[in-house]
Order: C-alpha cells, then structure tokens, then sequence
C-alpha cells in the first residue's frame, strides 16, 4: 500500500542464498482429527543436513468488524490449549477450495451473526513460523447487520461489542493475550490513524471476484 | 498497568462455566526431535466428549531492542514452515529451569551480540491458542552494546537495525507478517507515543529477582 520503492526492501530475497533451506527429504510422521505432522530433512547453506518438524495448516482468515459506532466485535471462547477463555477477533480455517473471502464472510456469520456490506483485504500473518505453515488473512468489515449466528456443533462462544479504546487497555493489562488479535490490532490502530488506507469494496464485488484477483487488490 | 477497576475485565473468569472444558484423559501421542503432540479427551459444559490435539511447548521470550537513536534490532532468517526468509524480532526458547529475563538476556546476547543495560517485561502472547501452548513473553531493551555474537550450531541469521516508521511501513506493504512481531510492534507503538508505560530496571536488578518476583513487576 506505501510505496515500497521509497525504502530498501527488508526481504529483497525470499530465498537468499546465505540463509535459505532446501528439501531432502518429507514425511508426514502423524495425522490427528485436526493436526498433521511433518518432519523434513533440509540441506543447509553450508551443505549440511538437518530436521525441521511442523504443523501442516491449510491457511486461516481473521475479521476485524467495525461497527457504525466504532466499537469492534470479538469473541470469547475457551482455548483449551492455554487453558483459558481468551479474547479474540472472529477466525476460522479455510474449507478445501474456499476463497478468503468467502471464509470471511461465513466464520463471520456463523460465529457472531452478522453480515458486512463492505470489506477490505489489510494483510497477511504467520502465526508460528517456528513450528507450522500457517497463514492467516486479515480482514476488515463495516456496515454490519446483525443476525442469527449458526455454531459448529460443540462450538461455544461469547460474543462482544467493545470500544477501541477499552480492548488496548486490556491488552496493556494483560487480559488480552491472543497473538492473531493483538496483530490485527496493529492494523486497526495504524488504520484508525490513516497511516495505512485500506482499499474498502462493497460484499458483492468481493463475492464476484476470483481469489487470485482477491490477493491482487488494492 | 493501566487501573483494570476502571472498566470491566474482559475475561472476568479465566474458566466460566458456560465455555470451560474438562481434561478426561491426557496423552503423549508424538515426540520428535522439536515438537511434542498431545491428544487428551474433553468433557464440554454440556458434558460431551471432544478431542483437543496440540503442540506442547517450553514458552518462549522475544525482546523489543531499541537503540540508542530508536532504531529497532530485528533479525532476518529462513523460516523454513513458511518456505521463507522473515523479519522477527530476537527471540528463543525457555531452557528448563530459566527465568524469562535470564532467557531474554541471553537470546538478545547470543543472536545479535547485544547486550543491554536496562530491560522491561511488558507483557505476554500466546501466538497459536487452536493448536499450541506456548507463551511468549515481551521484552523491550535499551541502552544496548554491540559485541559478538554467538550462534547455536546451525543457525544462521542476519541482524538489521531498522527505524521504526521504516518497519511500520514494511508491515503496511506486507513484507514483515511474523505474528509475535507484529504483536511486539503494537507494544512498540504504544509505548512509544506514552500510552503504555513501562517499567524500566537496571540488569543487574532483574537479574537479581527471583522469576515469580519478576512476573510481579510492576
């Protein structure tokens, strides 16, 4: 959205040669009900061999929903992992074939009920690059509507509506924790100040859009 | 460090009742060279079973270094989950046994050659709450000293030292996407403009202090 021909790339390269890892060996070691495992020999710079073990992700969106008021809509869900209800922006995995888009809009009706006539596409998060491949898009939504929410079976969550500036004084006091969150609102505040400009399209152009031309707006 | 009475905590209960699950059974089912994967069973509120399958994790510390001039120490390094060299923020692994500062000092020392002479704890992330119980605690640094570095066998990275409106800038345009960064950034931003206060201690004081001393700060 800069331009970024006014500065020196932070990754001129995304392989550089003094750093990059090429693949040896794959396995996939194990494949759960949600996870899968993978532990691959890589050859290093240097020639040498080692193992790099990670979680297999088929990508996620996160929404960031602004309502008129300009409070923004989170979750409350139990995160069994960290043992603890956490407070988080509405996200879910992508299904096989689904555009981010069109993921965006479902998790944000099935979780909390409501419907976006505008979206705009911000950006993009790796959530642990050490040990999974997972994505993360992230989403911004206005003009909401509410409506029914429509839970996965054994879903639960809370649903909230909370000022701005209420949500960072809880993550400057520890009570918001969760790392997609905090991220997204690193986007909402640069967004709030103008610094960033998001590229706002109505429901419809999105829902016509192919996911290739999606990735290539604004 | 904000007054939390001033408003209502967002998670009022770390275990509500209405979304809190139960351990029925807890197993090992994967243990490589890196990576631990657990697979318990579940009691939901509603007392039926669920399967909650999940990384275990040591936790973590990452570290804000900031220079003497603002700029920022960030590392670049191939991270090879995501098939690509990134830009992150110096951070490592709990050894068993260590404090957070103790983990922090040495991982600023050892990745980048710096150290520091005064230090902050401003708060937690957990970066992968659907698939991993790893914590990362932040960390800002100041009034910082080059030296040598001293790289785990195998590891290869670059230090770069980048002025913040830079970095921001980067995340704008999507070239820096790692999570825990972006989280730190918020911090960074925060602190920056005054609204998140920190509490600033010589080396020598945390190092000192007892590790649940040092989670009690301020």
């Amino acid at each position: 959205m800069n331009d970024p021909t006014a500065r020196a790339a932070l990754v001129p390269d995304r392989h550089p040669p003094h750093l990059a890892e090429r693949t040896v060996e794959e396995a996939q070691v194990w494949h759960g009900s949600f996870l899968s495992l993978r532990r691959d020999v890589v050859a290093l710079p240097d020639g040498r061999r080692a193992v790099r073990e990670y979680i297999q992700h088929p990508g996620a969106v996160m929404v960031v929903p602004v309502l008129d008021d300009g409070r923004l809509v989170l979750e409350r869900q139990y995160r069994y992992p960290v043992r603890r209800a956490m407070i988080e922006f509405p996200a879910g995995k992508l299904d096989p074939g689904e555009s981010a888009f069109a993921c965006a809009e479902r998790e944000l009706r099935e979780e909390t009920g409501y419907q976006a006539d505008e979206w705009a596409r911000a950006g993009v998060l790796h959530p642990a690059i050490g040990y999974a491949d997972e994505f993360i898009e992230i989403w911004f939504a206005r003009r909401l509507q509410a409506g029914e929410r429509a839970l996965d079976d054994g879903e639960r969550l809370d649903v909230l509506a909370v000022p701005p500036d209420e949500l960072l004084q809880a993550v400057c006091a520890g009570e918001v924790t969760d790392g997609k969150t905090l991220a997204a609102l690193l986007w909402w505040q640069n967004v709030a100040s103008g610094a960033w400009p998001l590229a706002w399209r109505a429901a419809a152009q999105w829902r016509a859009m192919a996911p290739a031309a999606q990735e290539a707006v604004p």
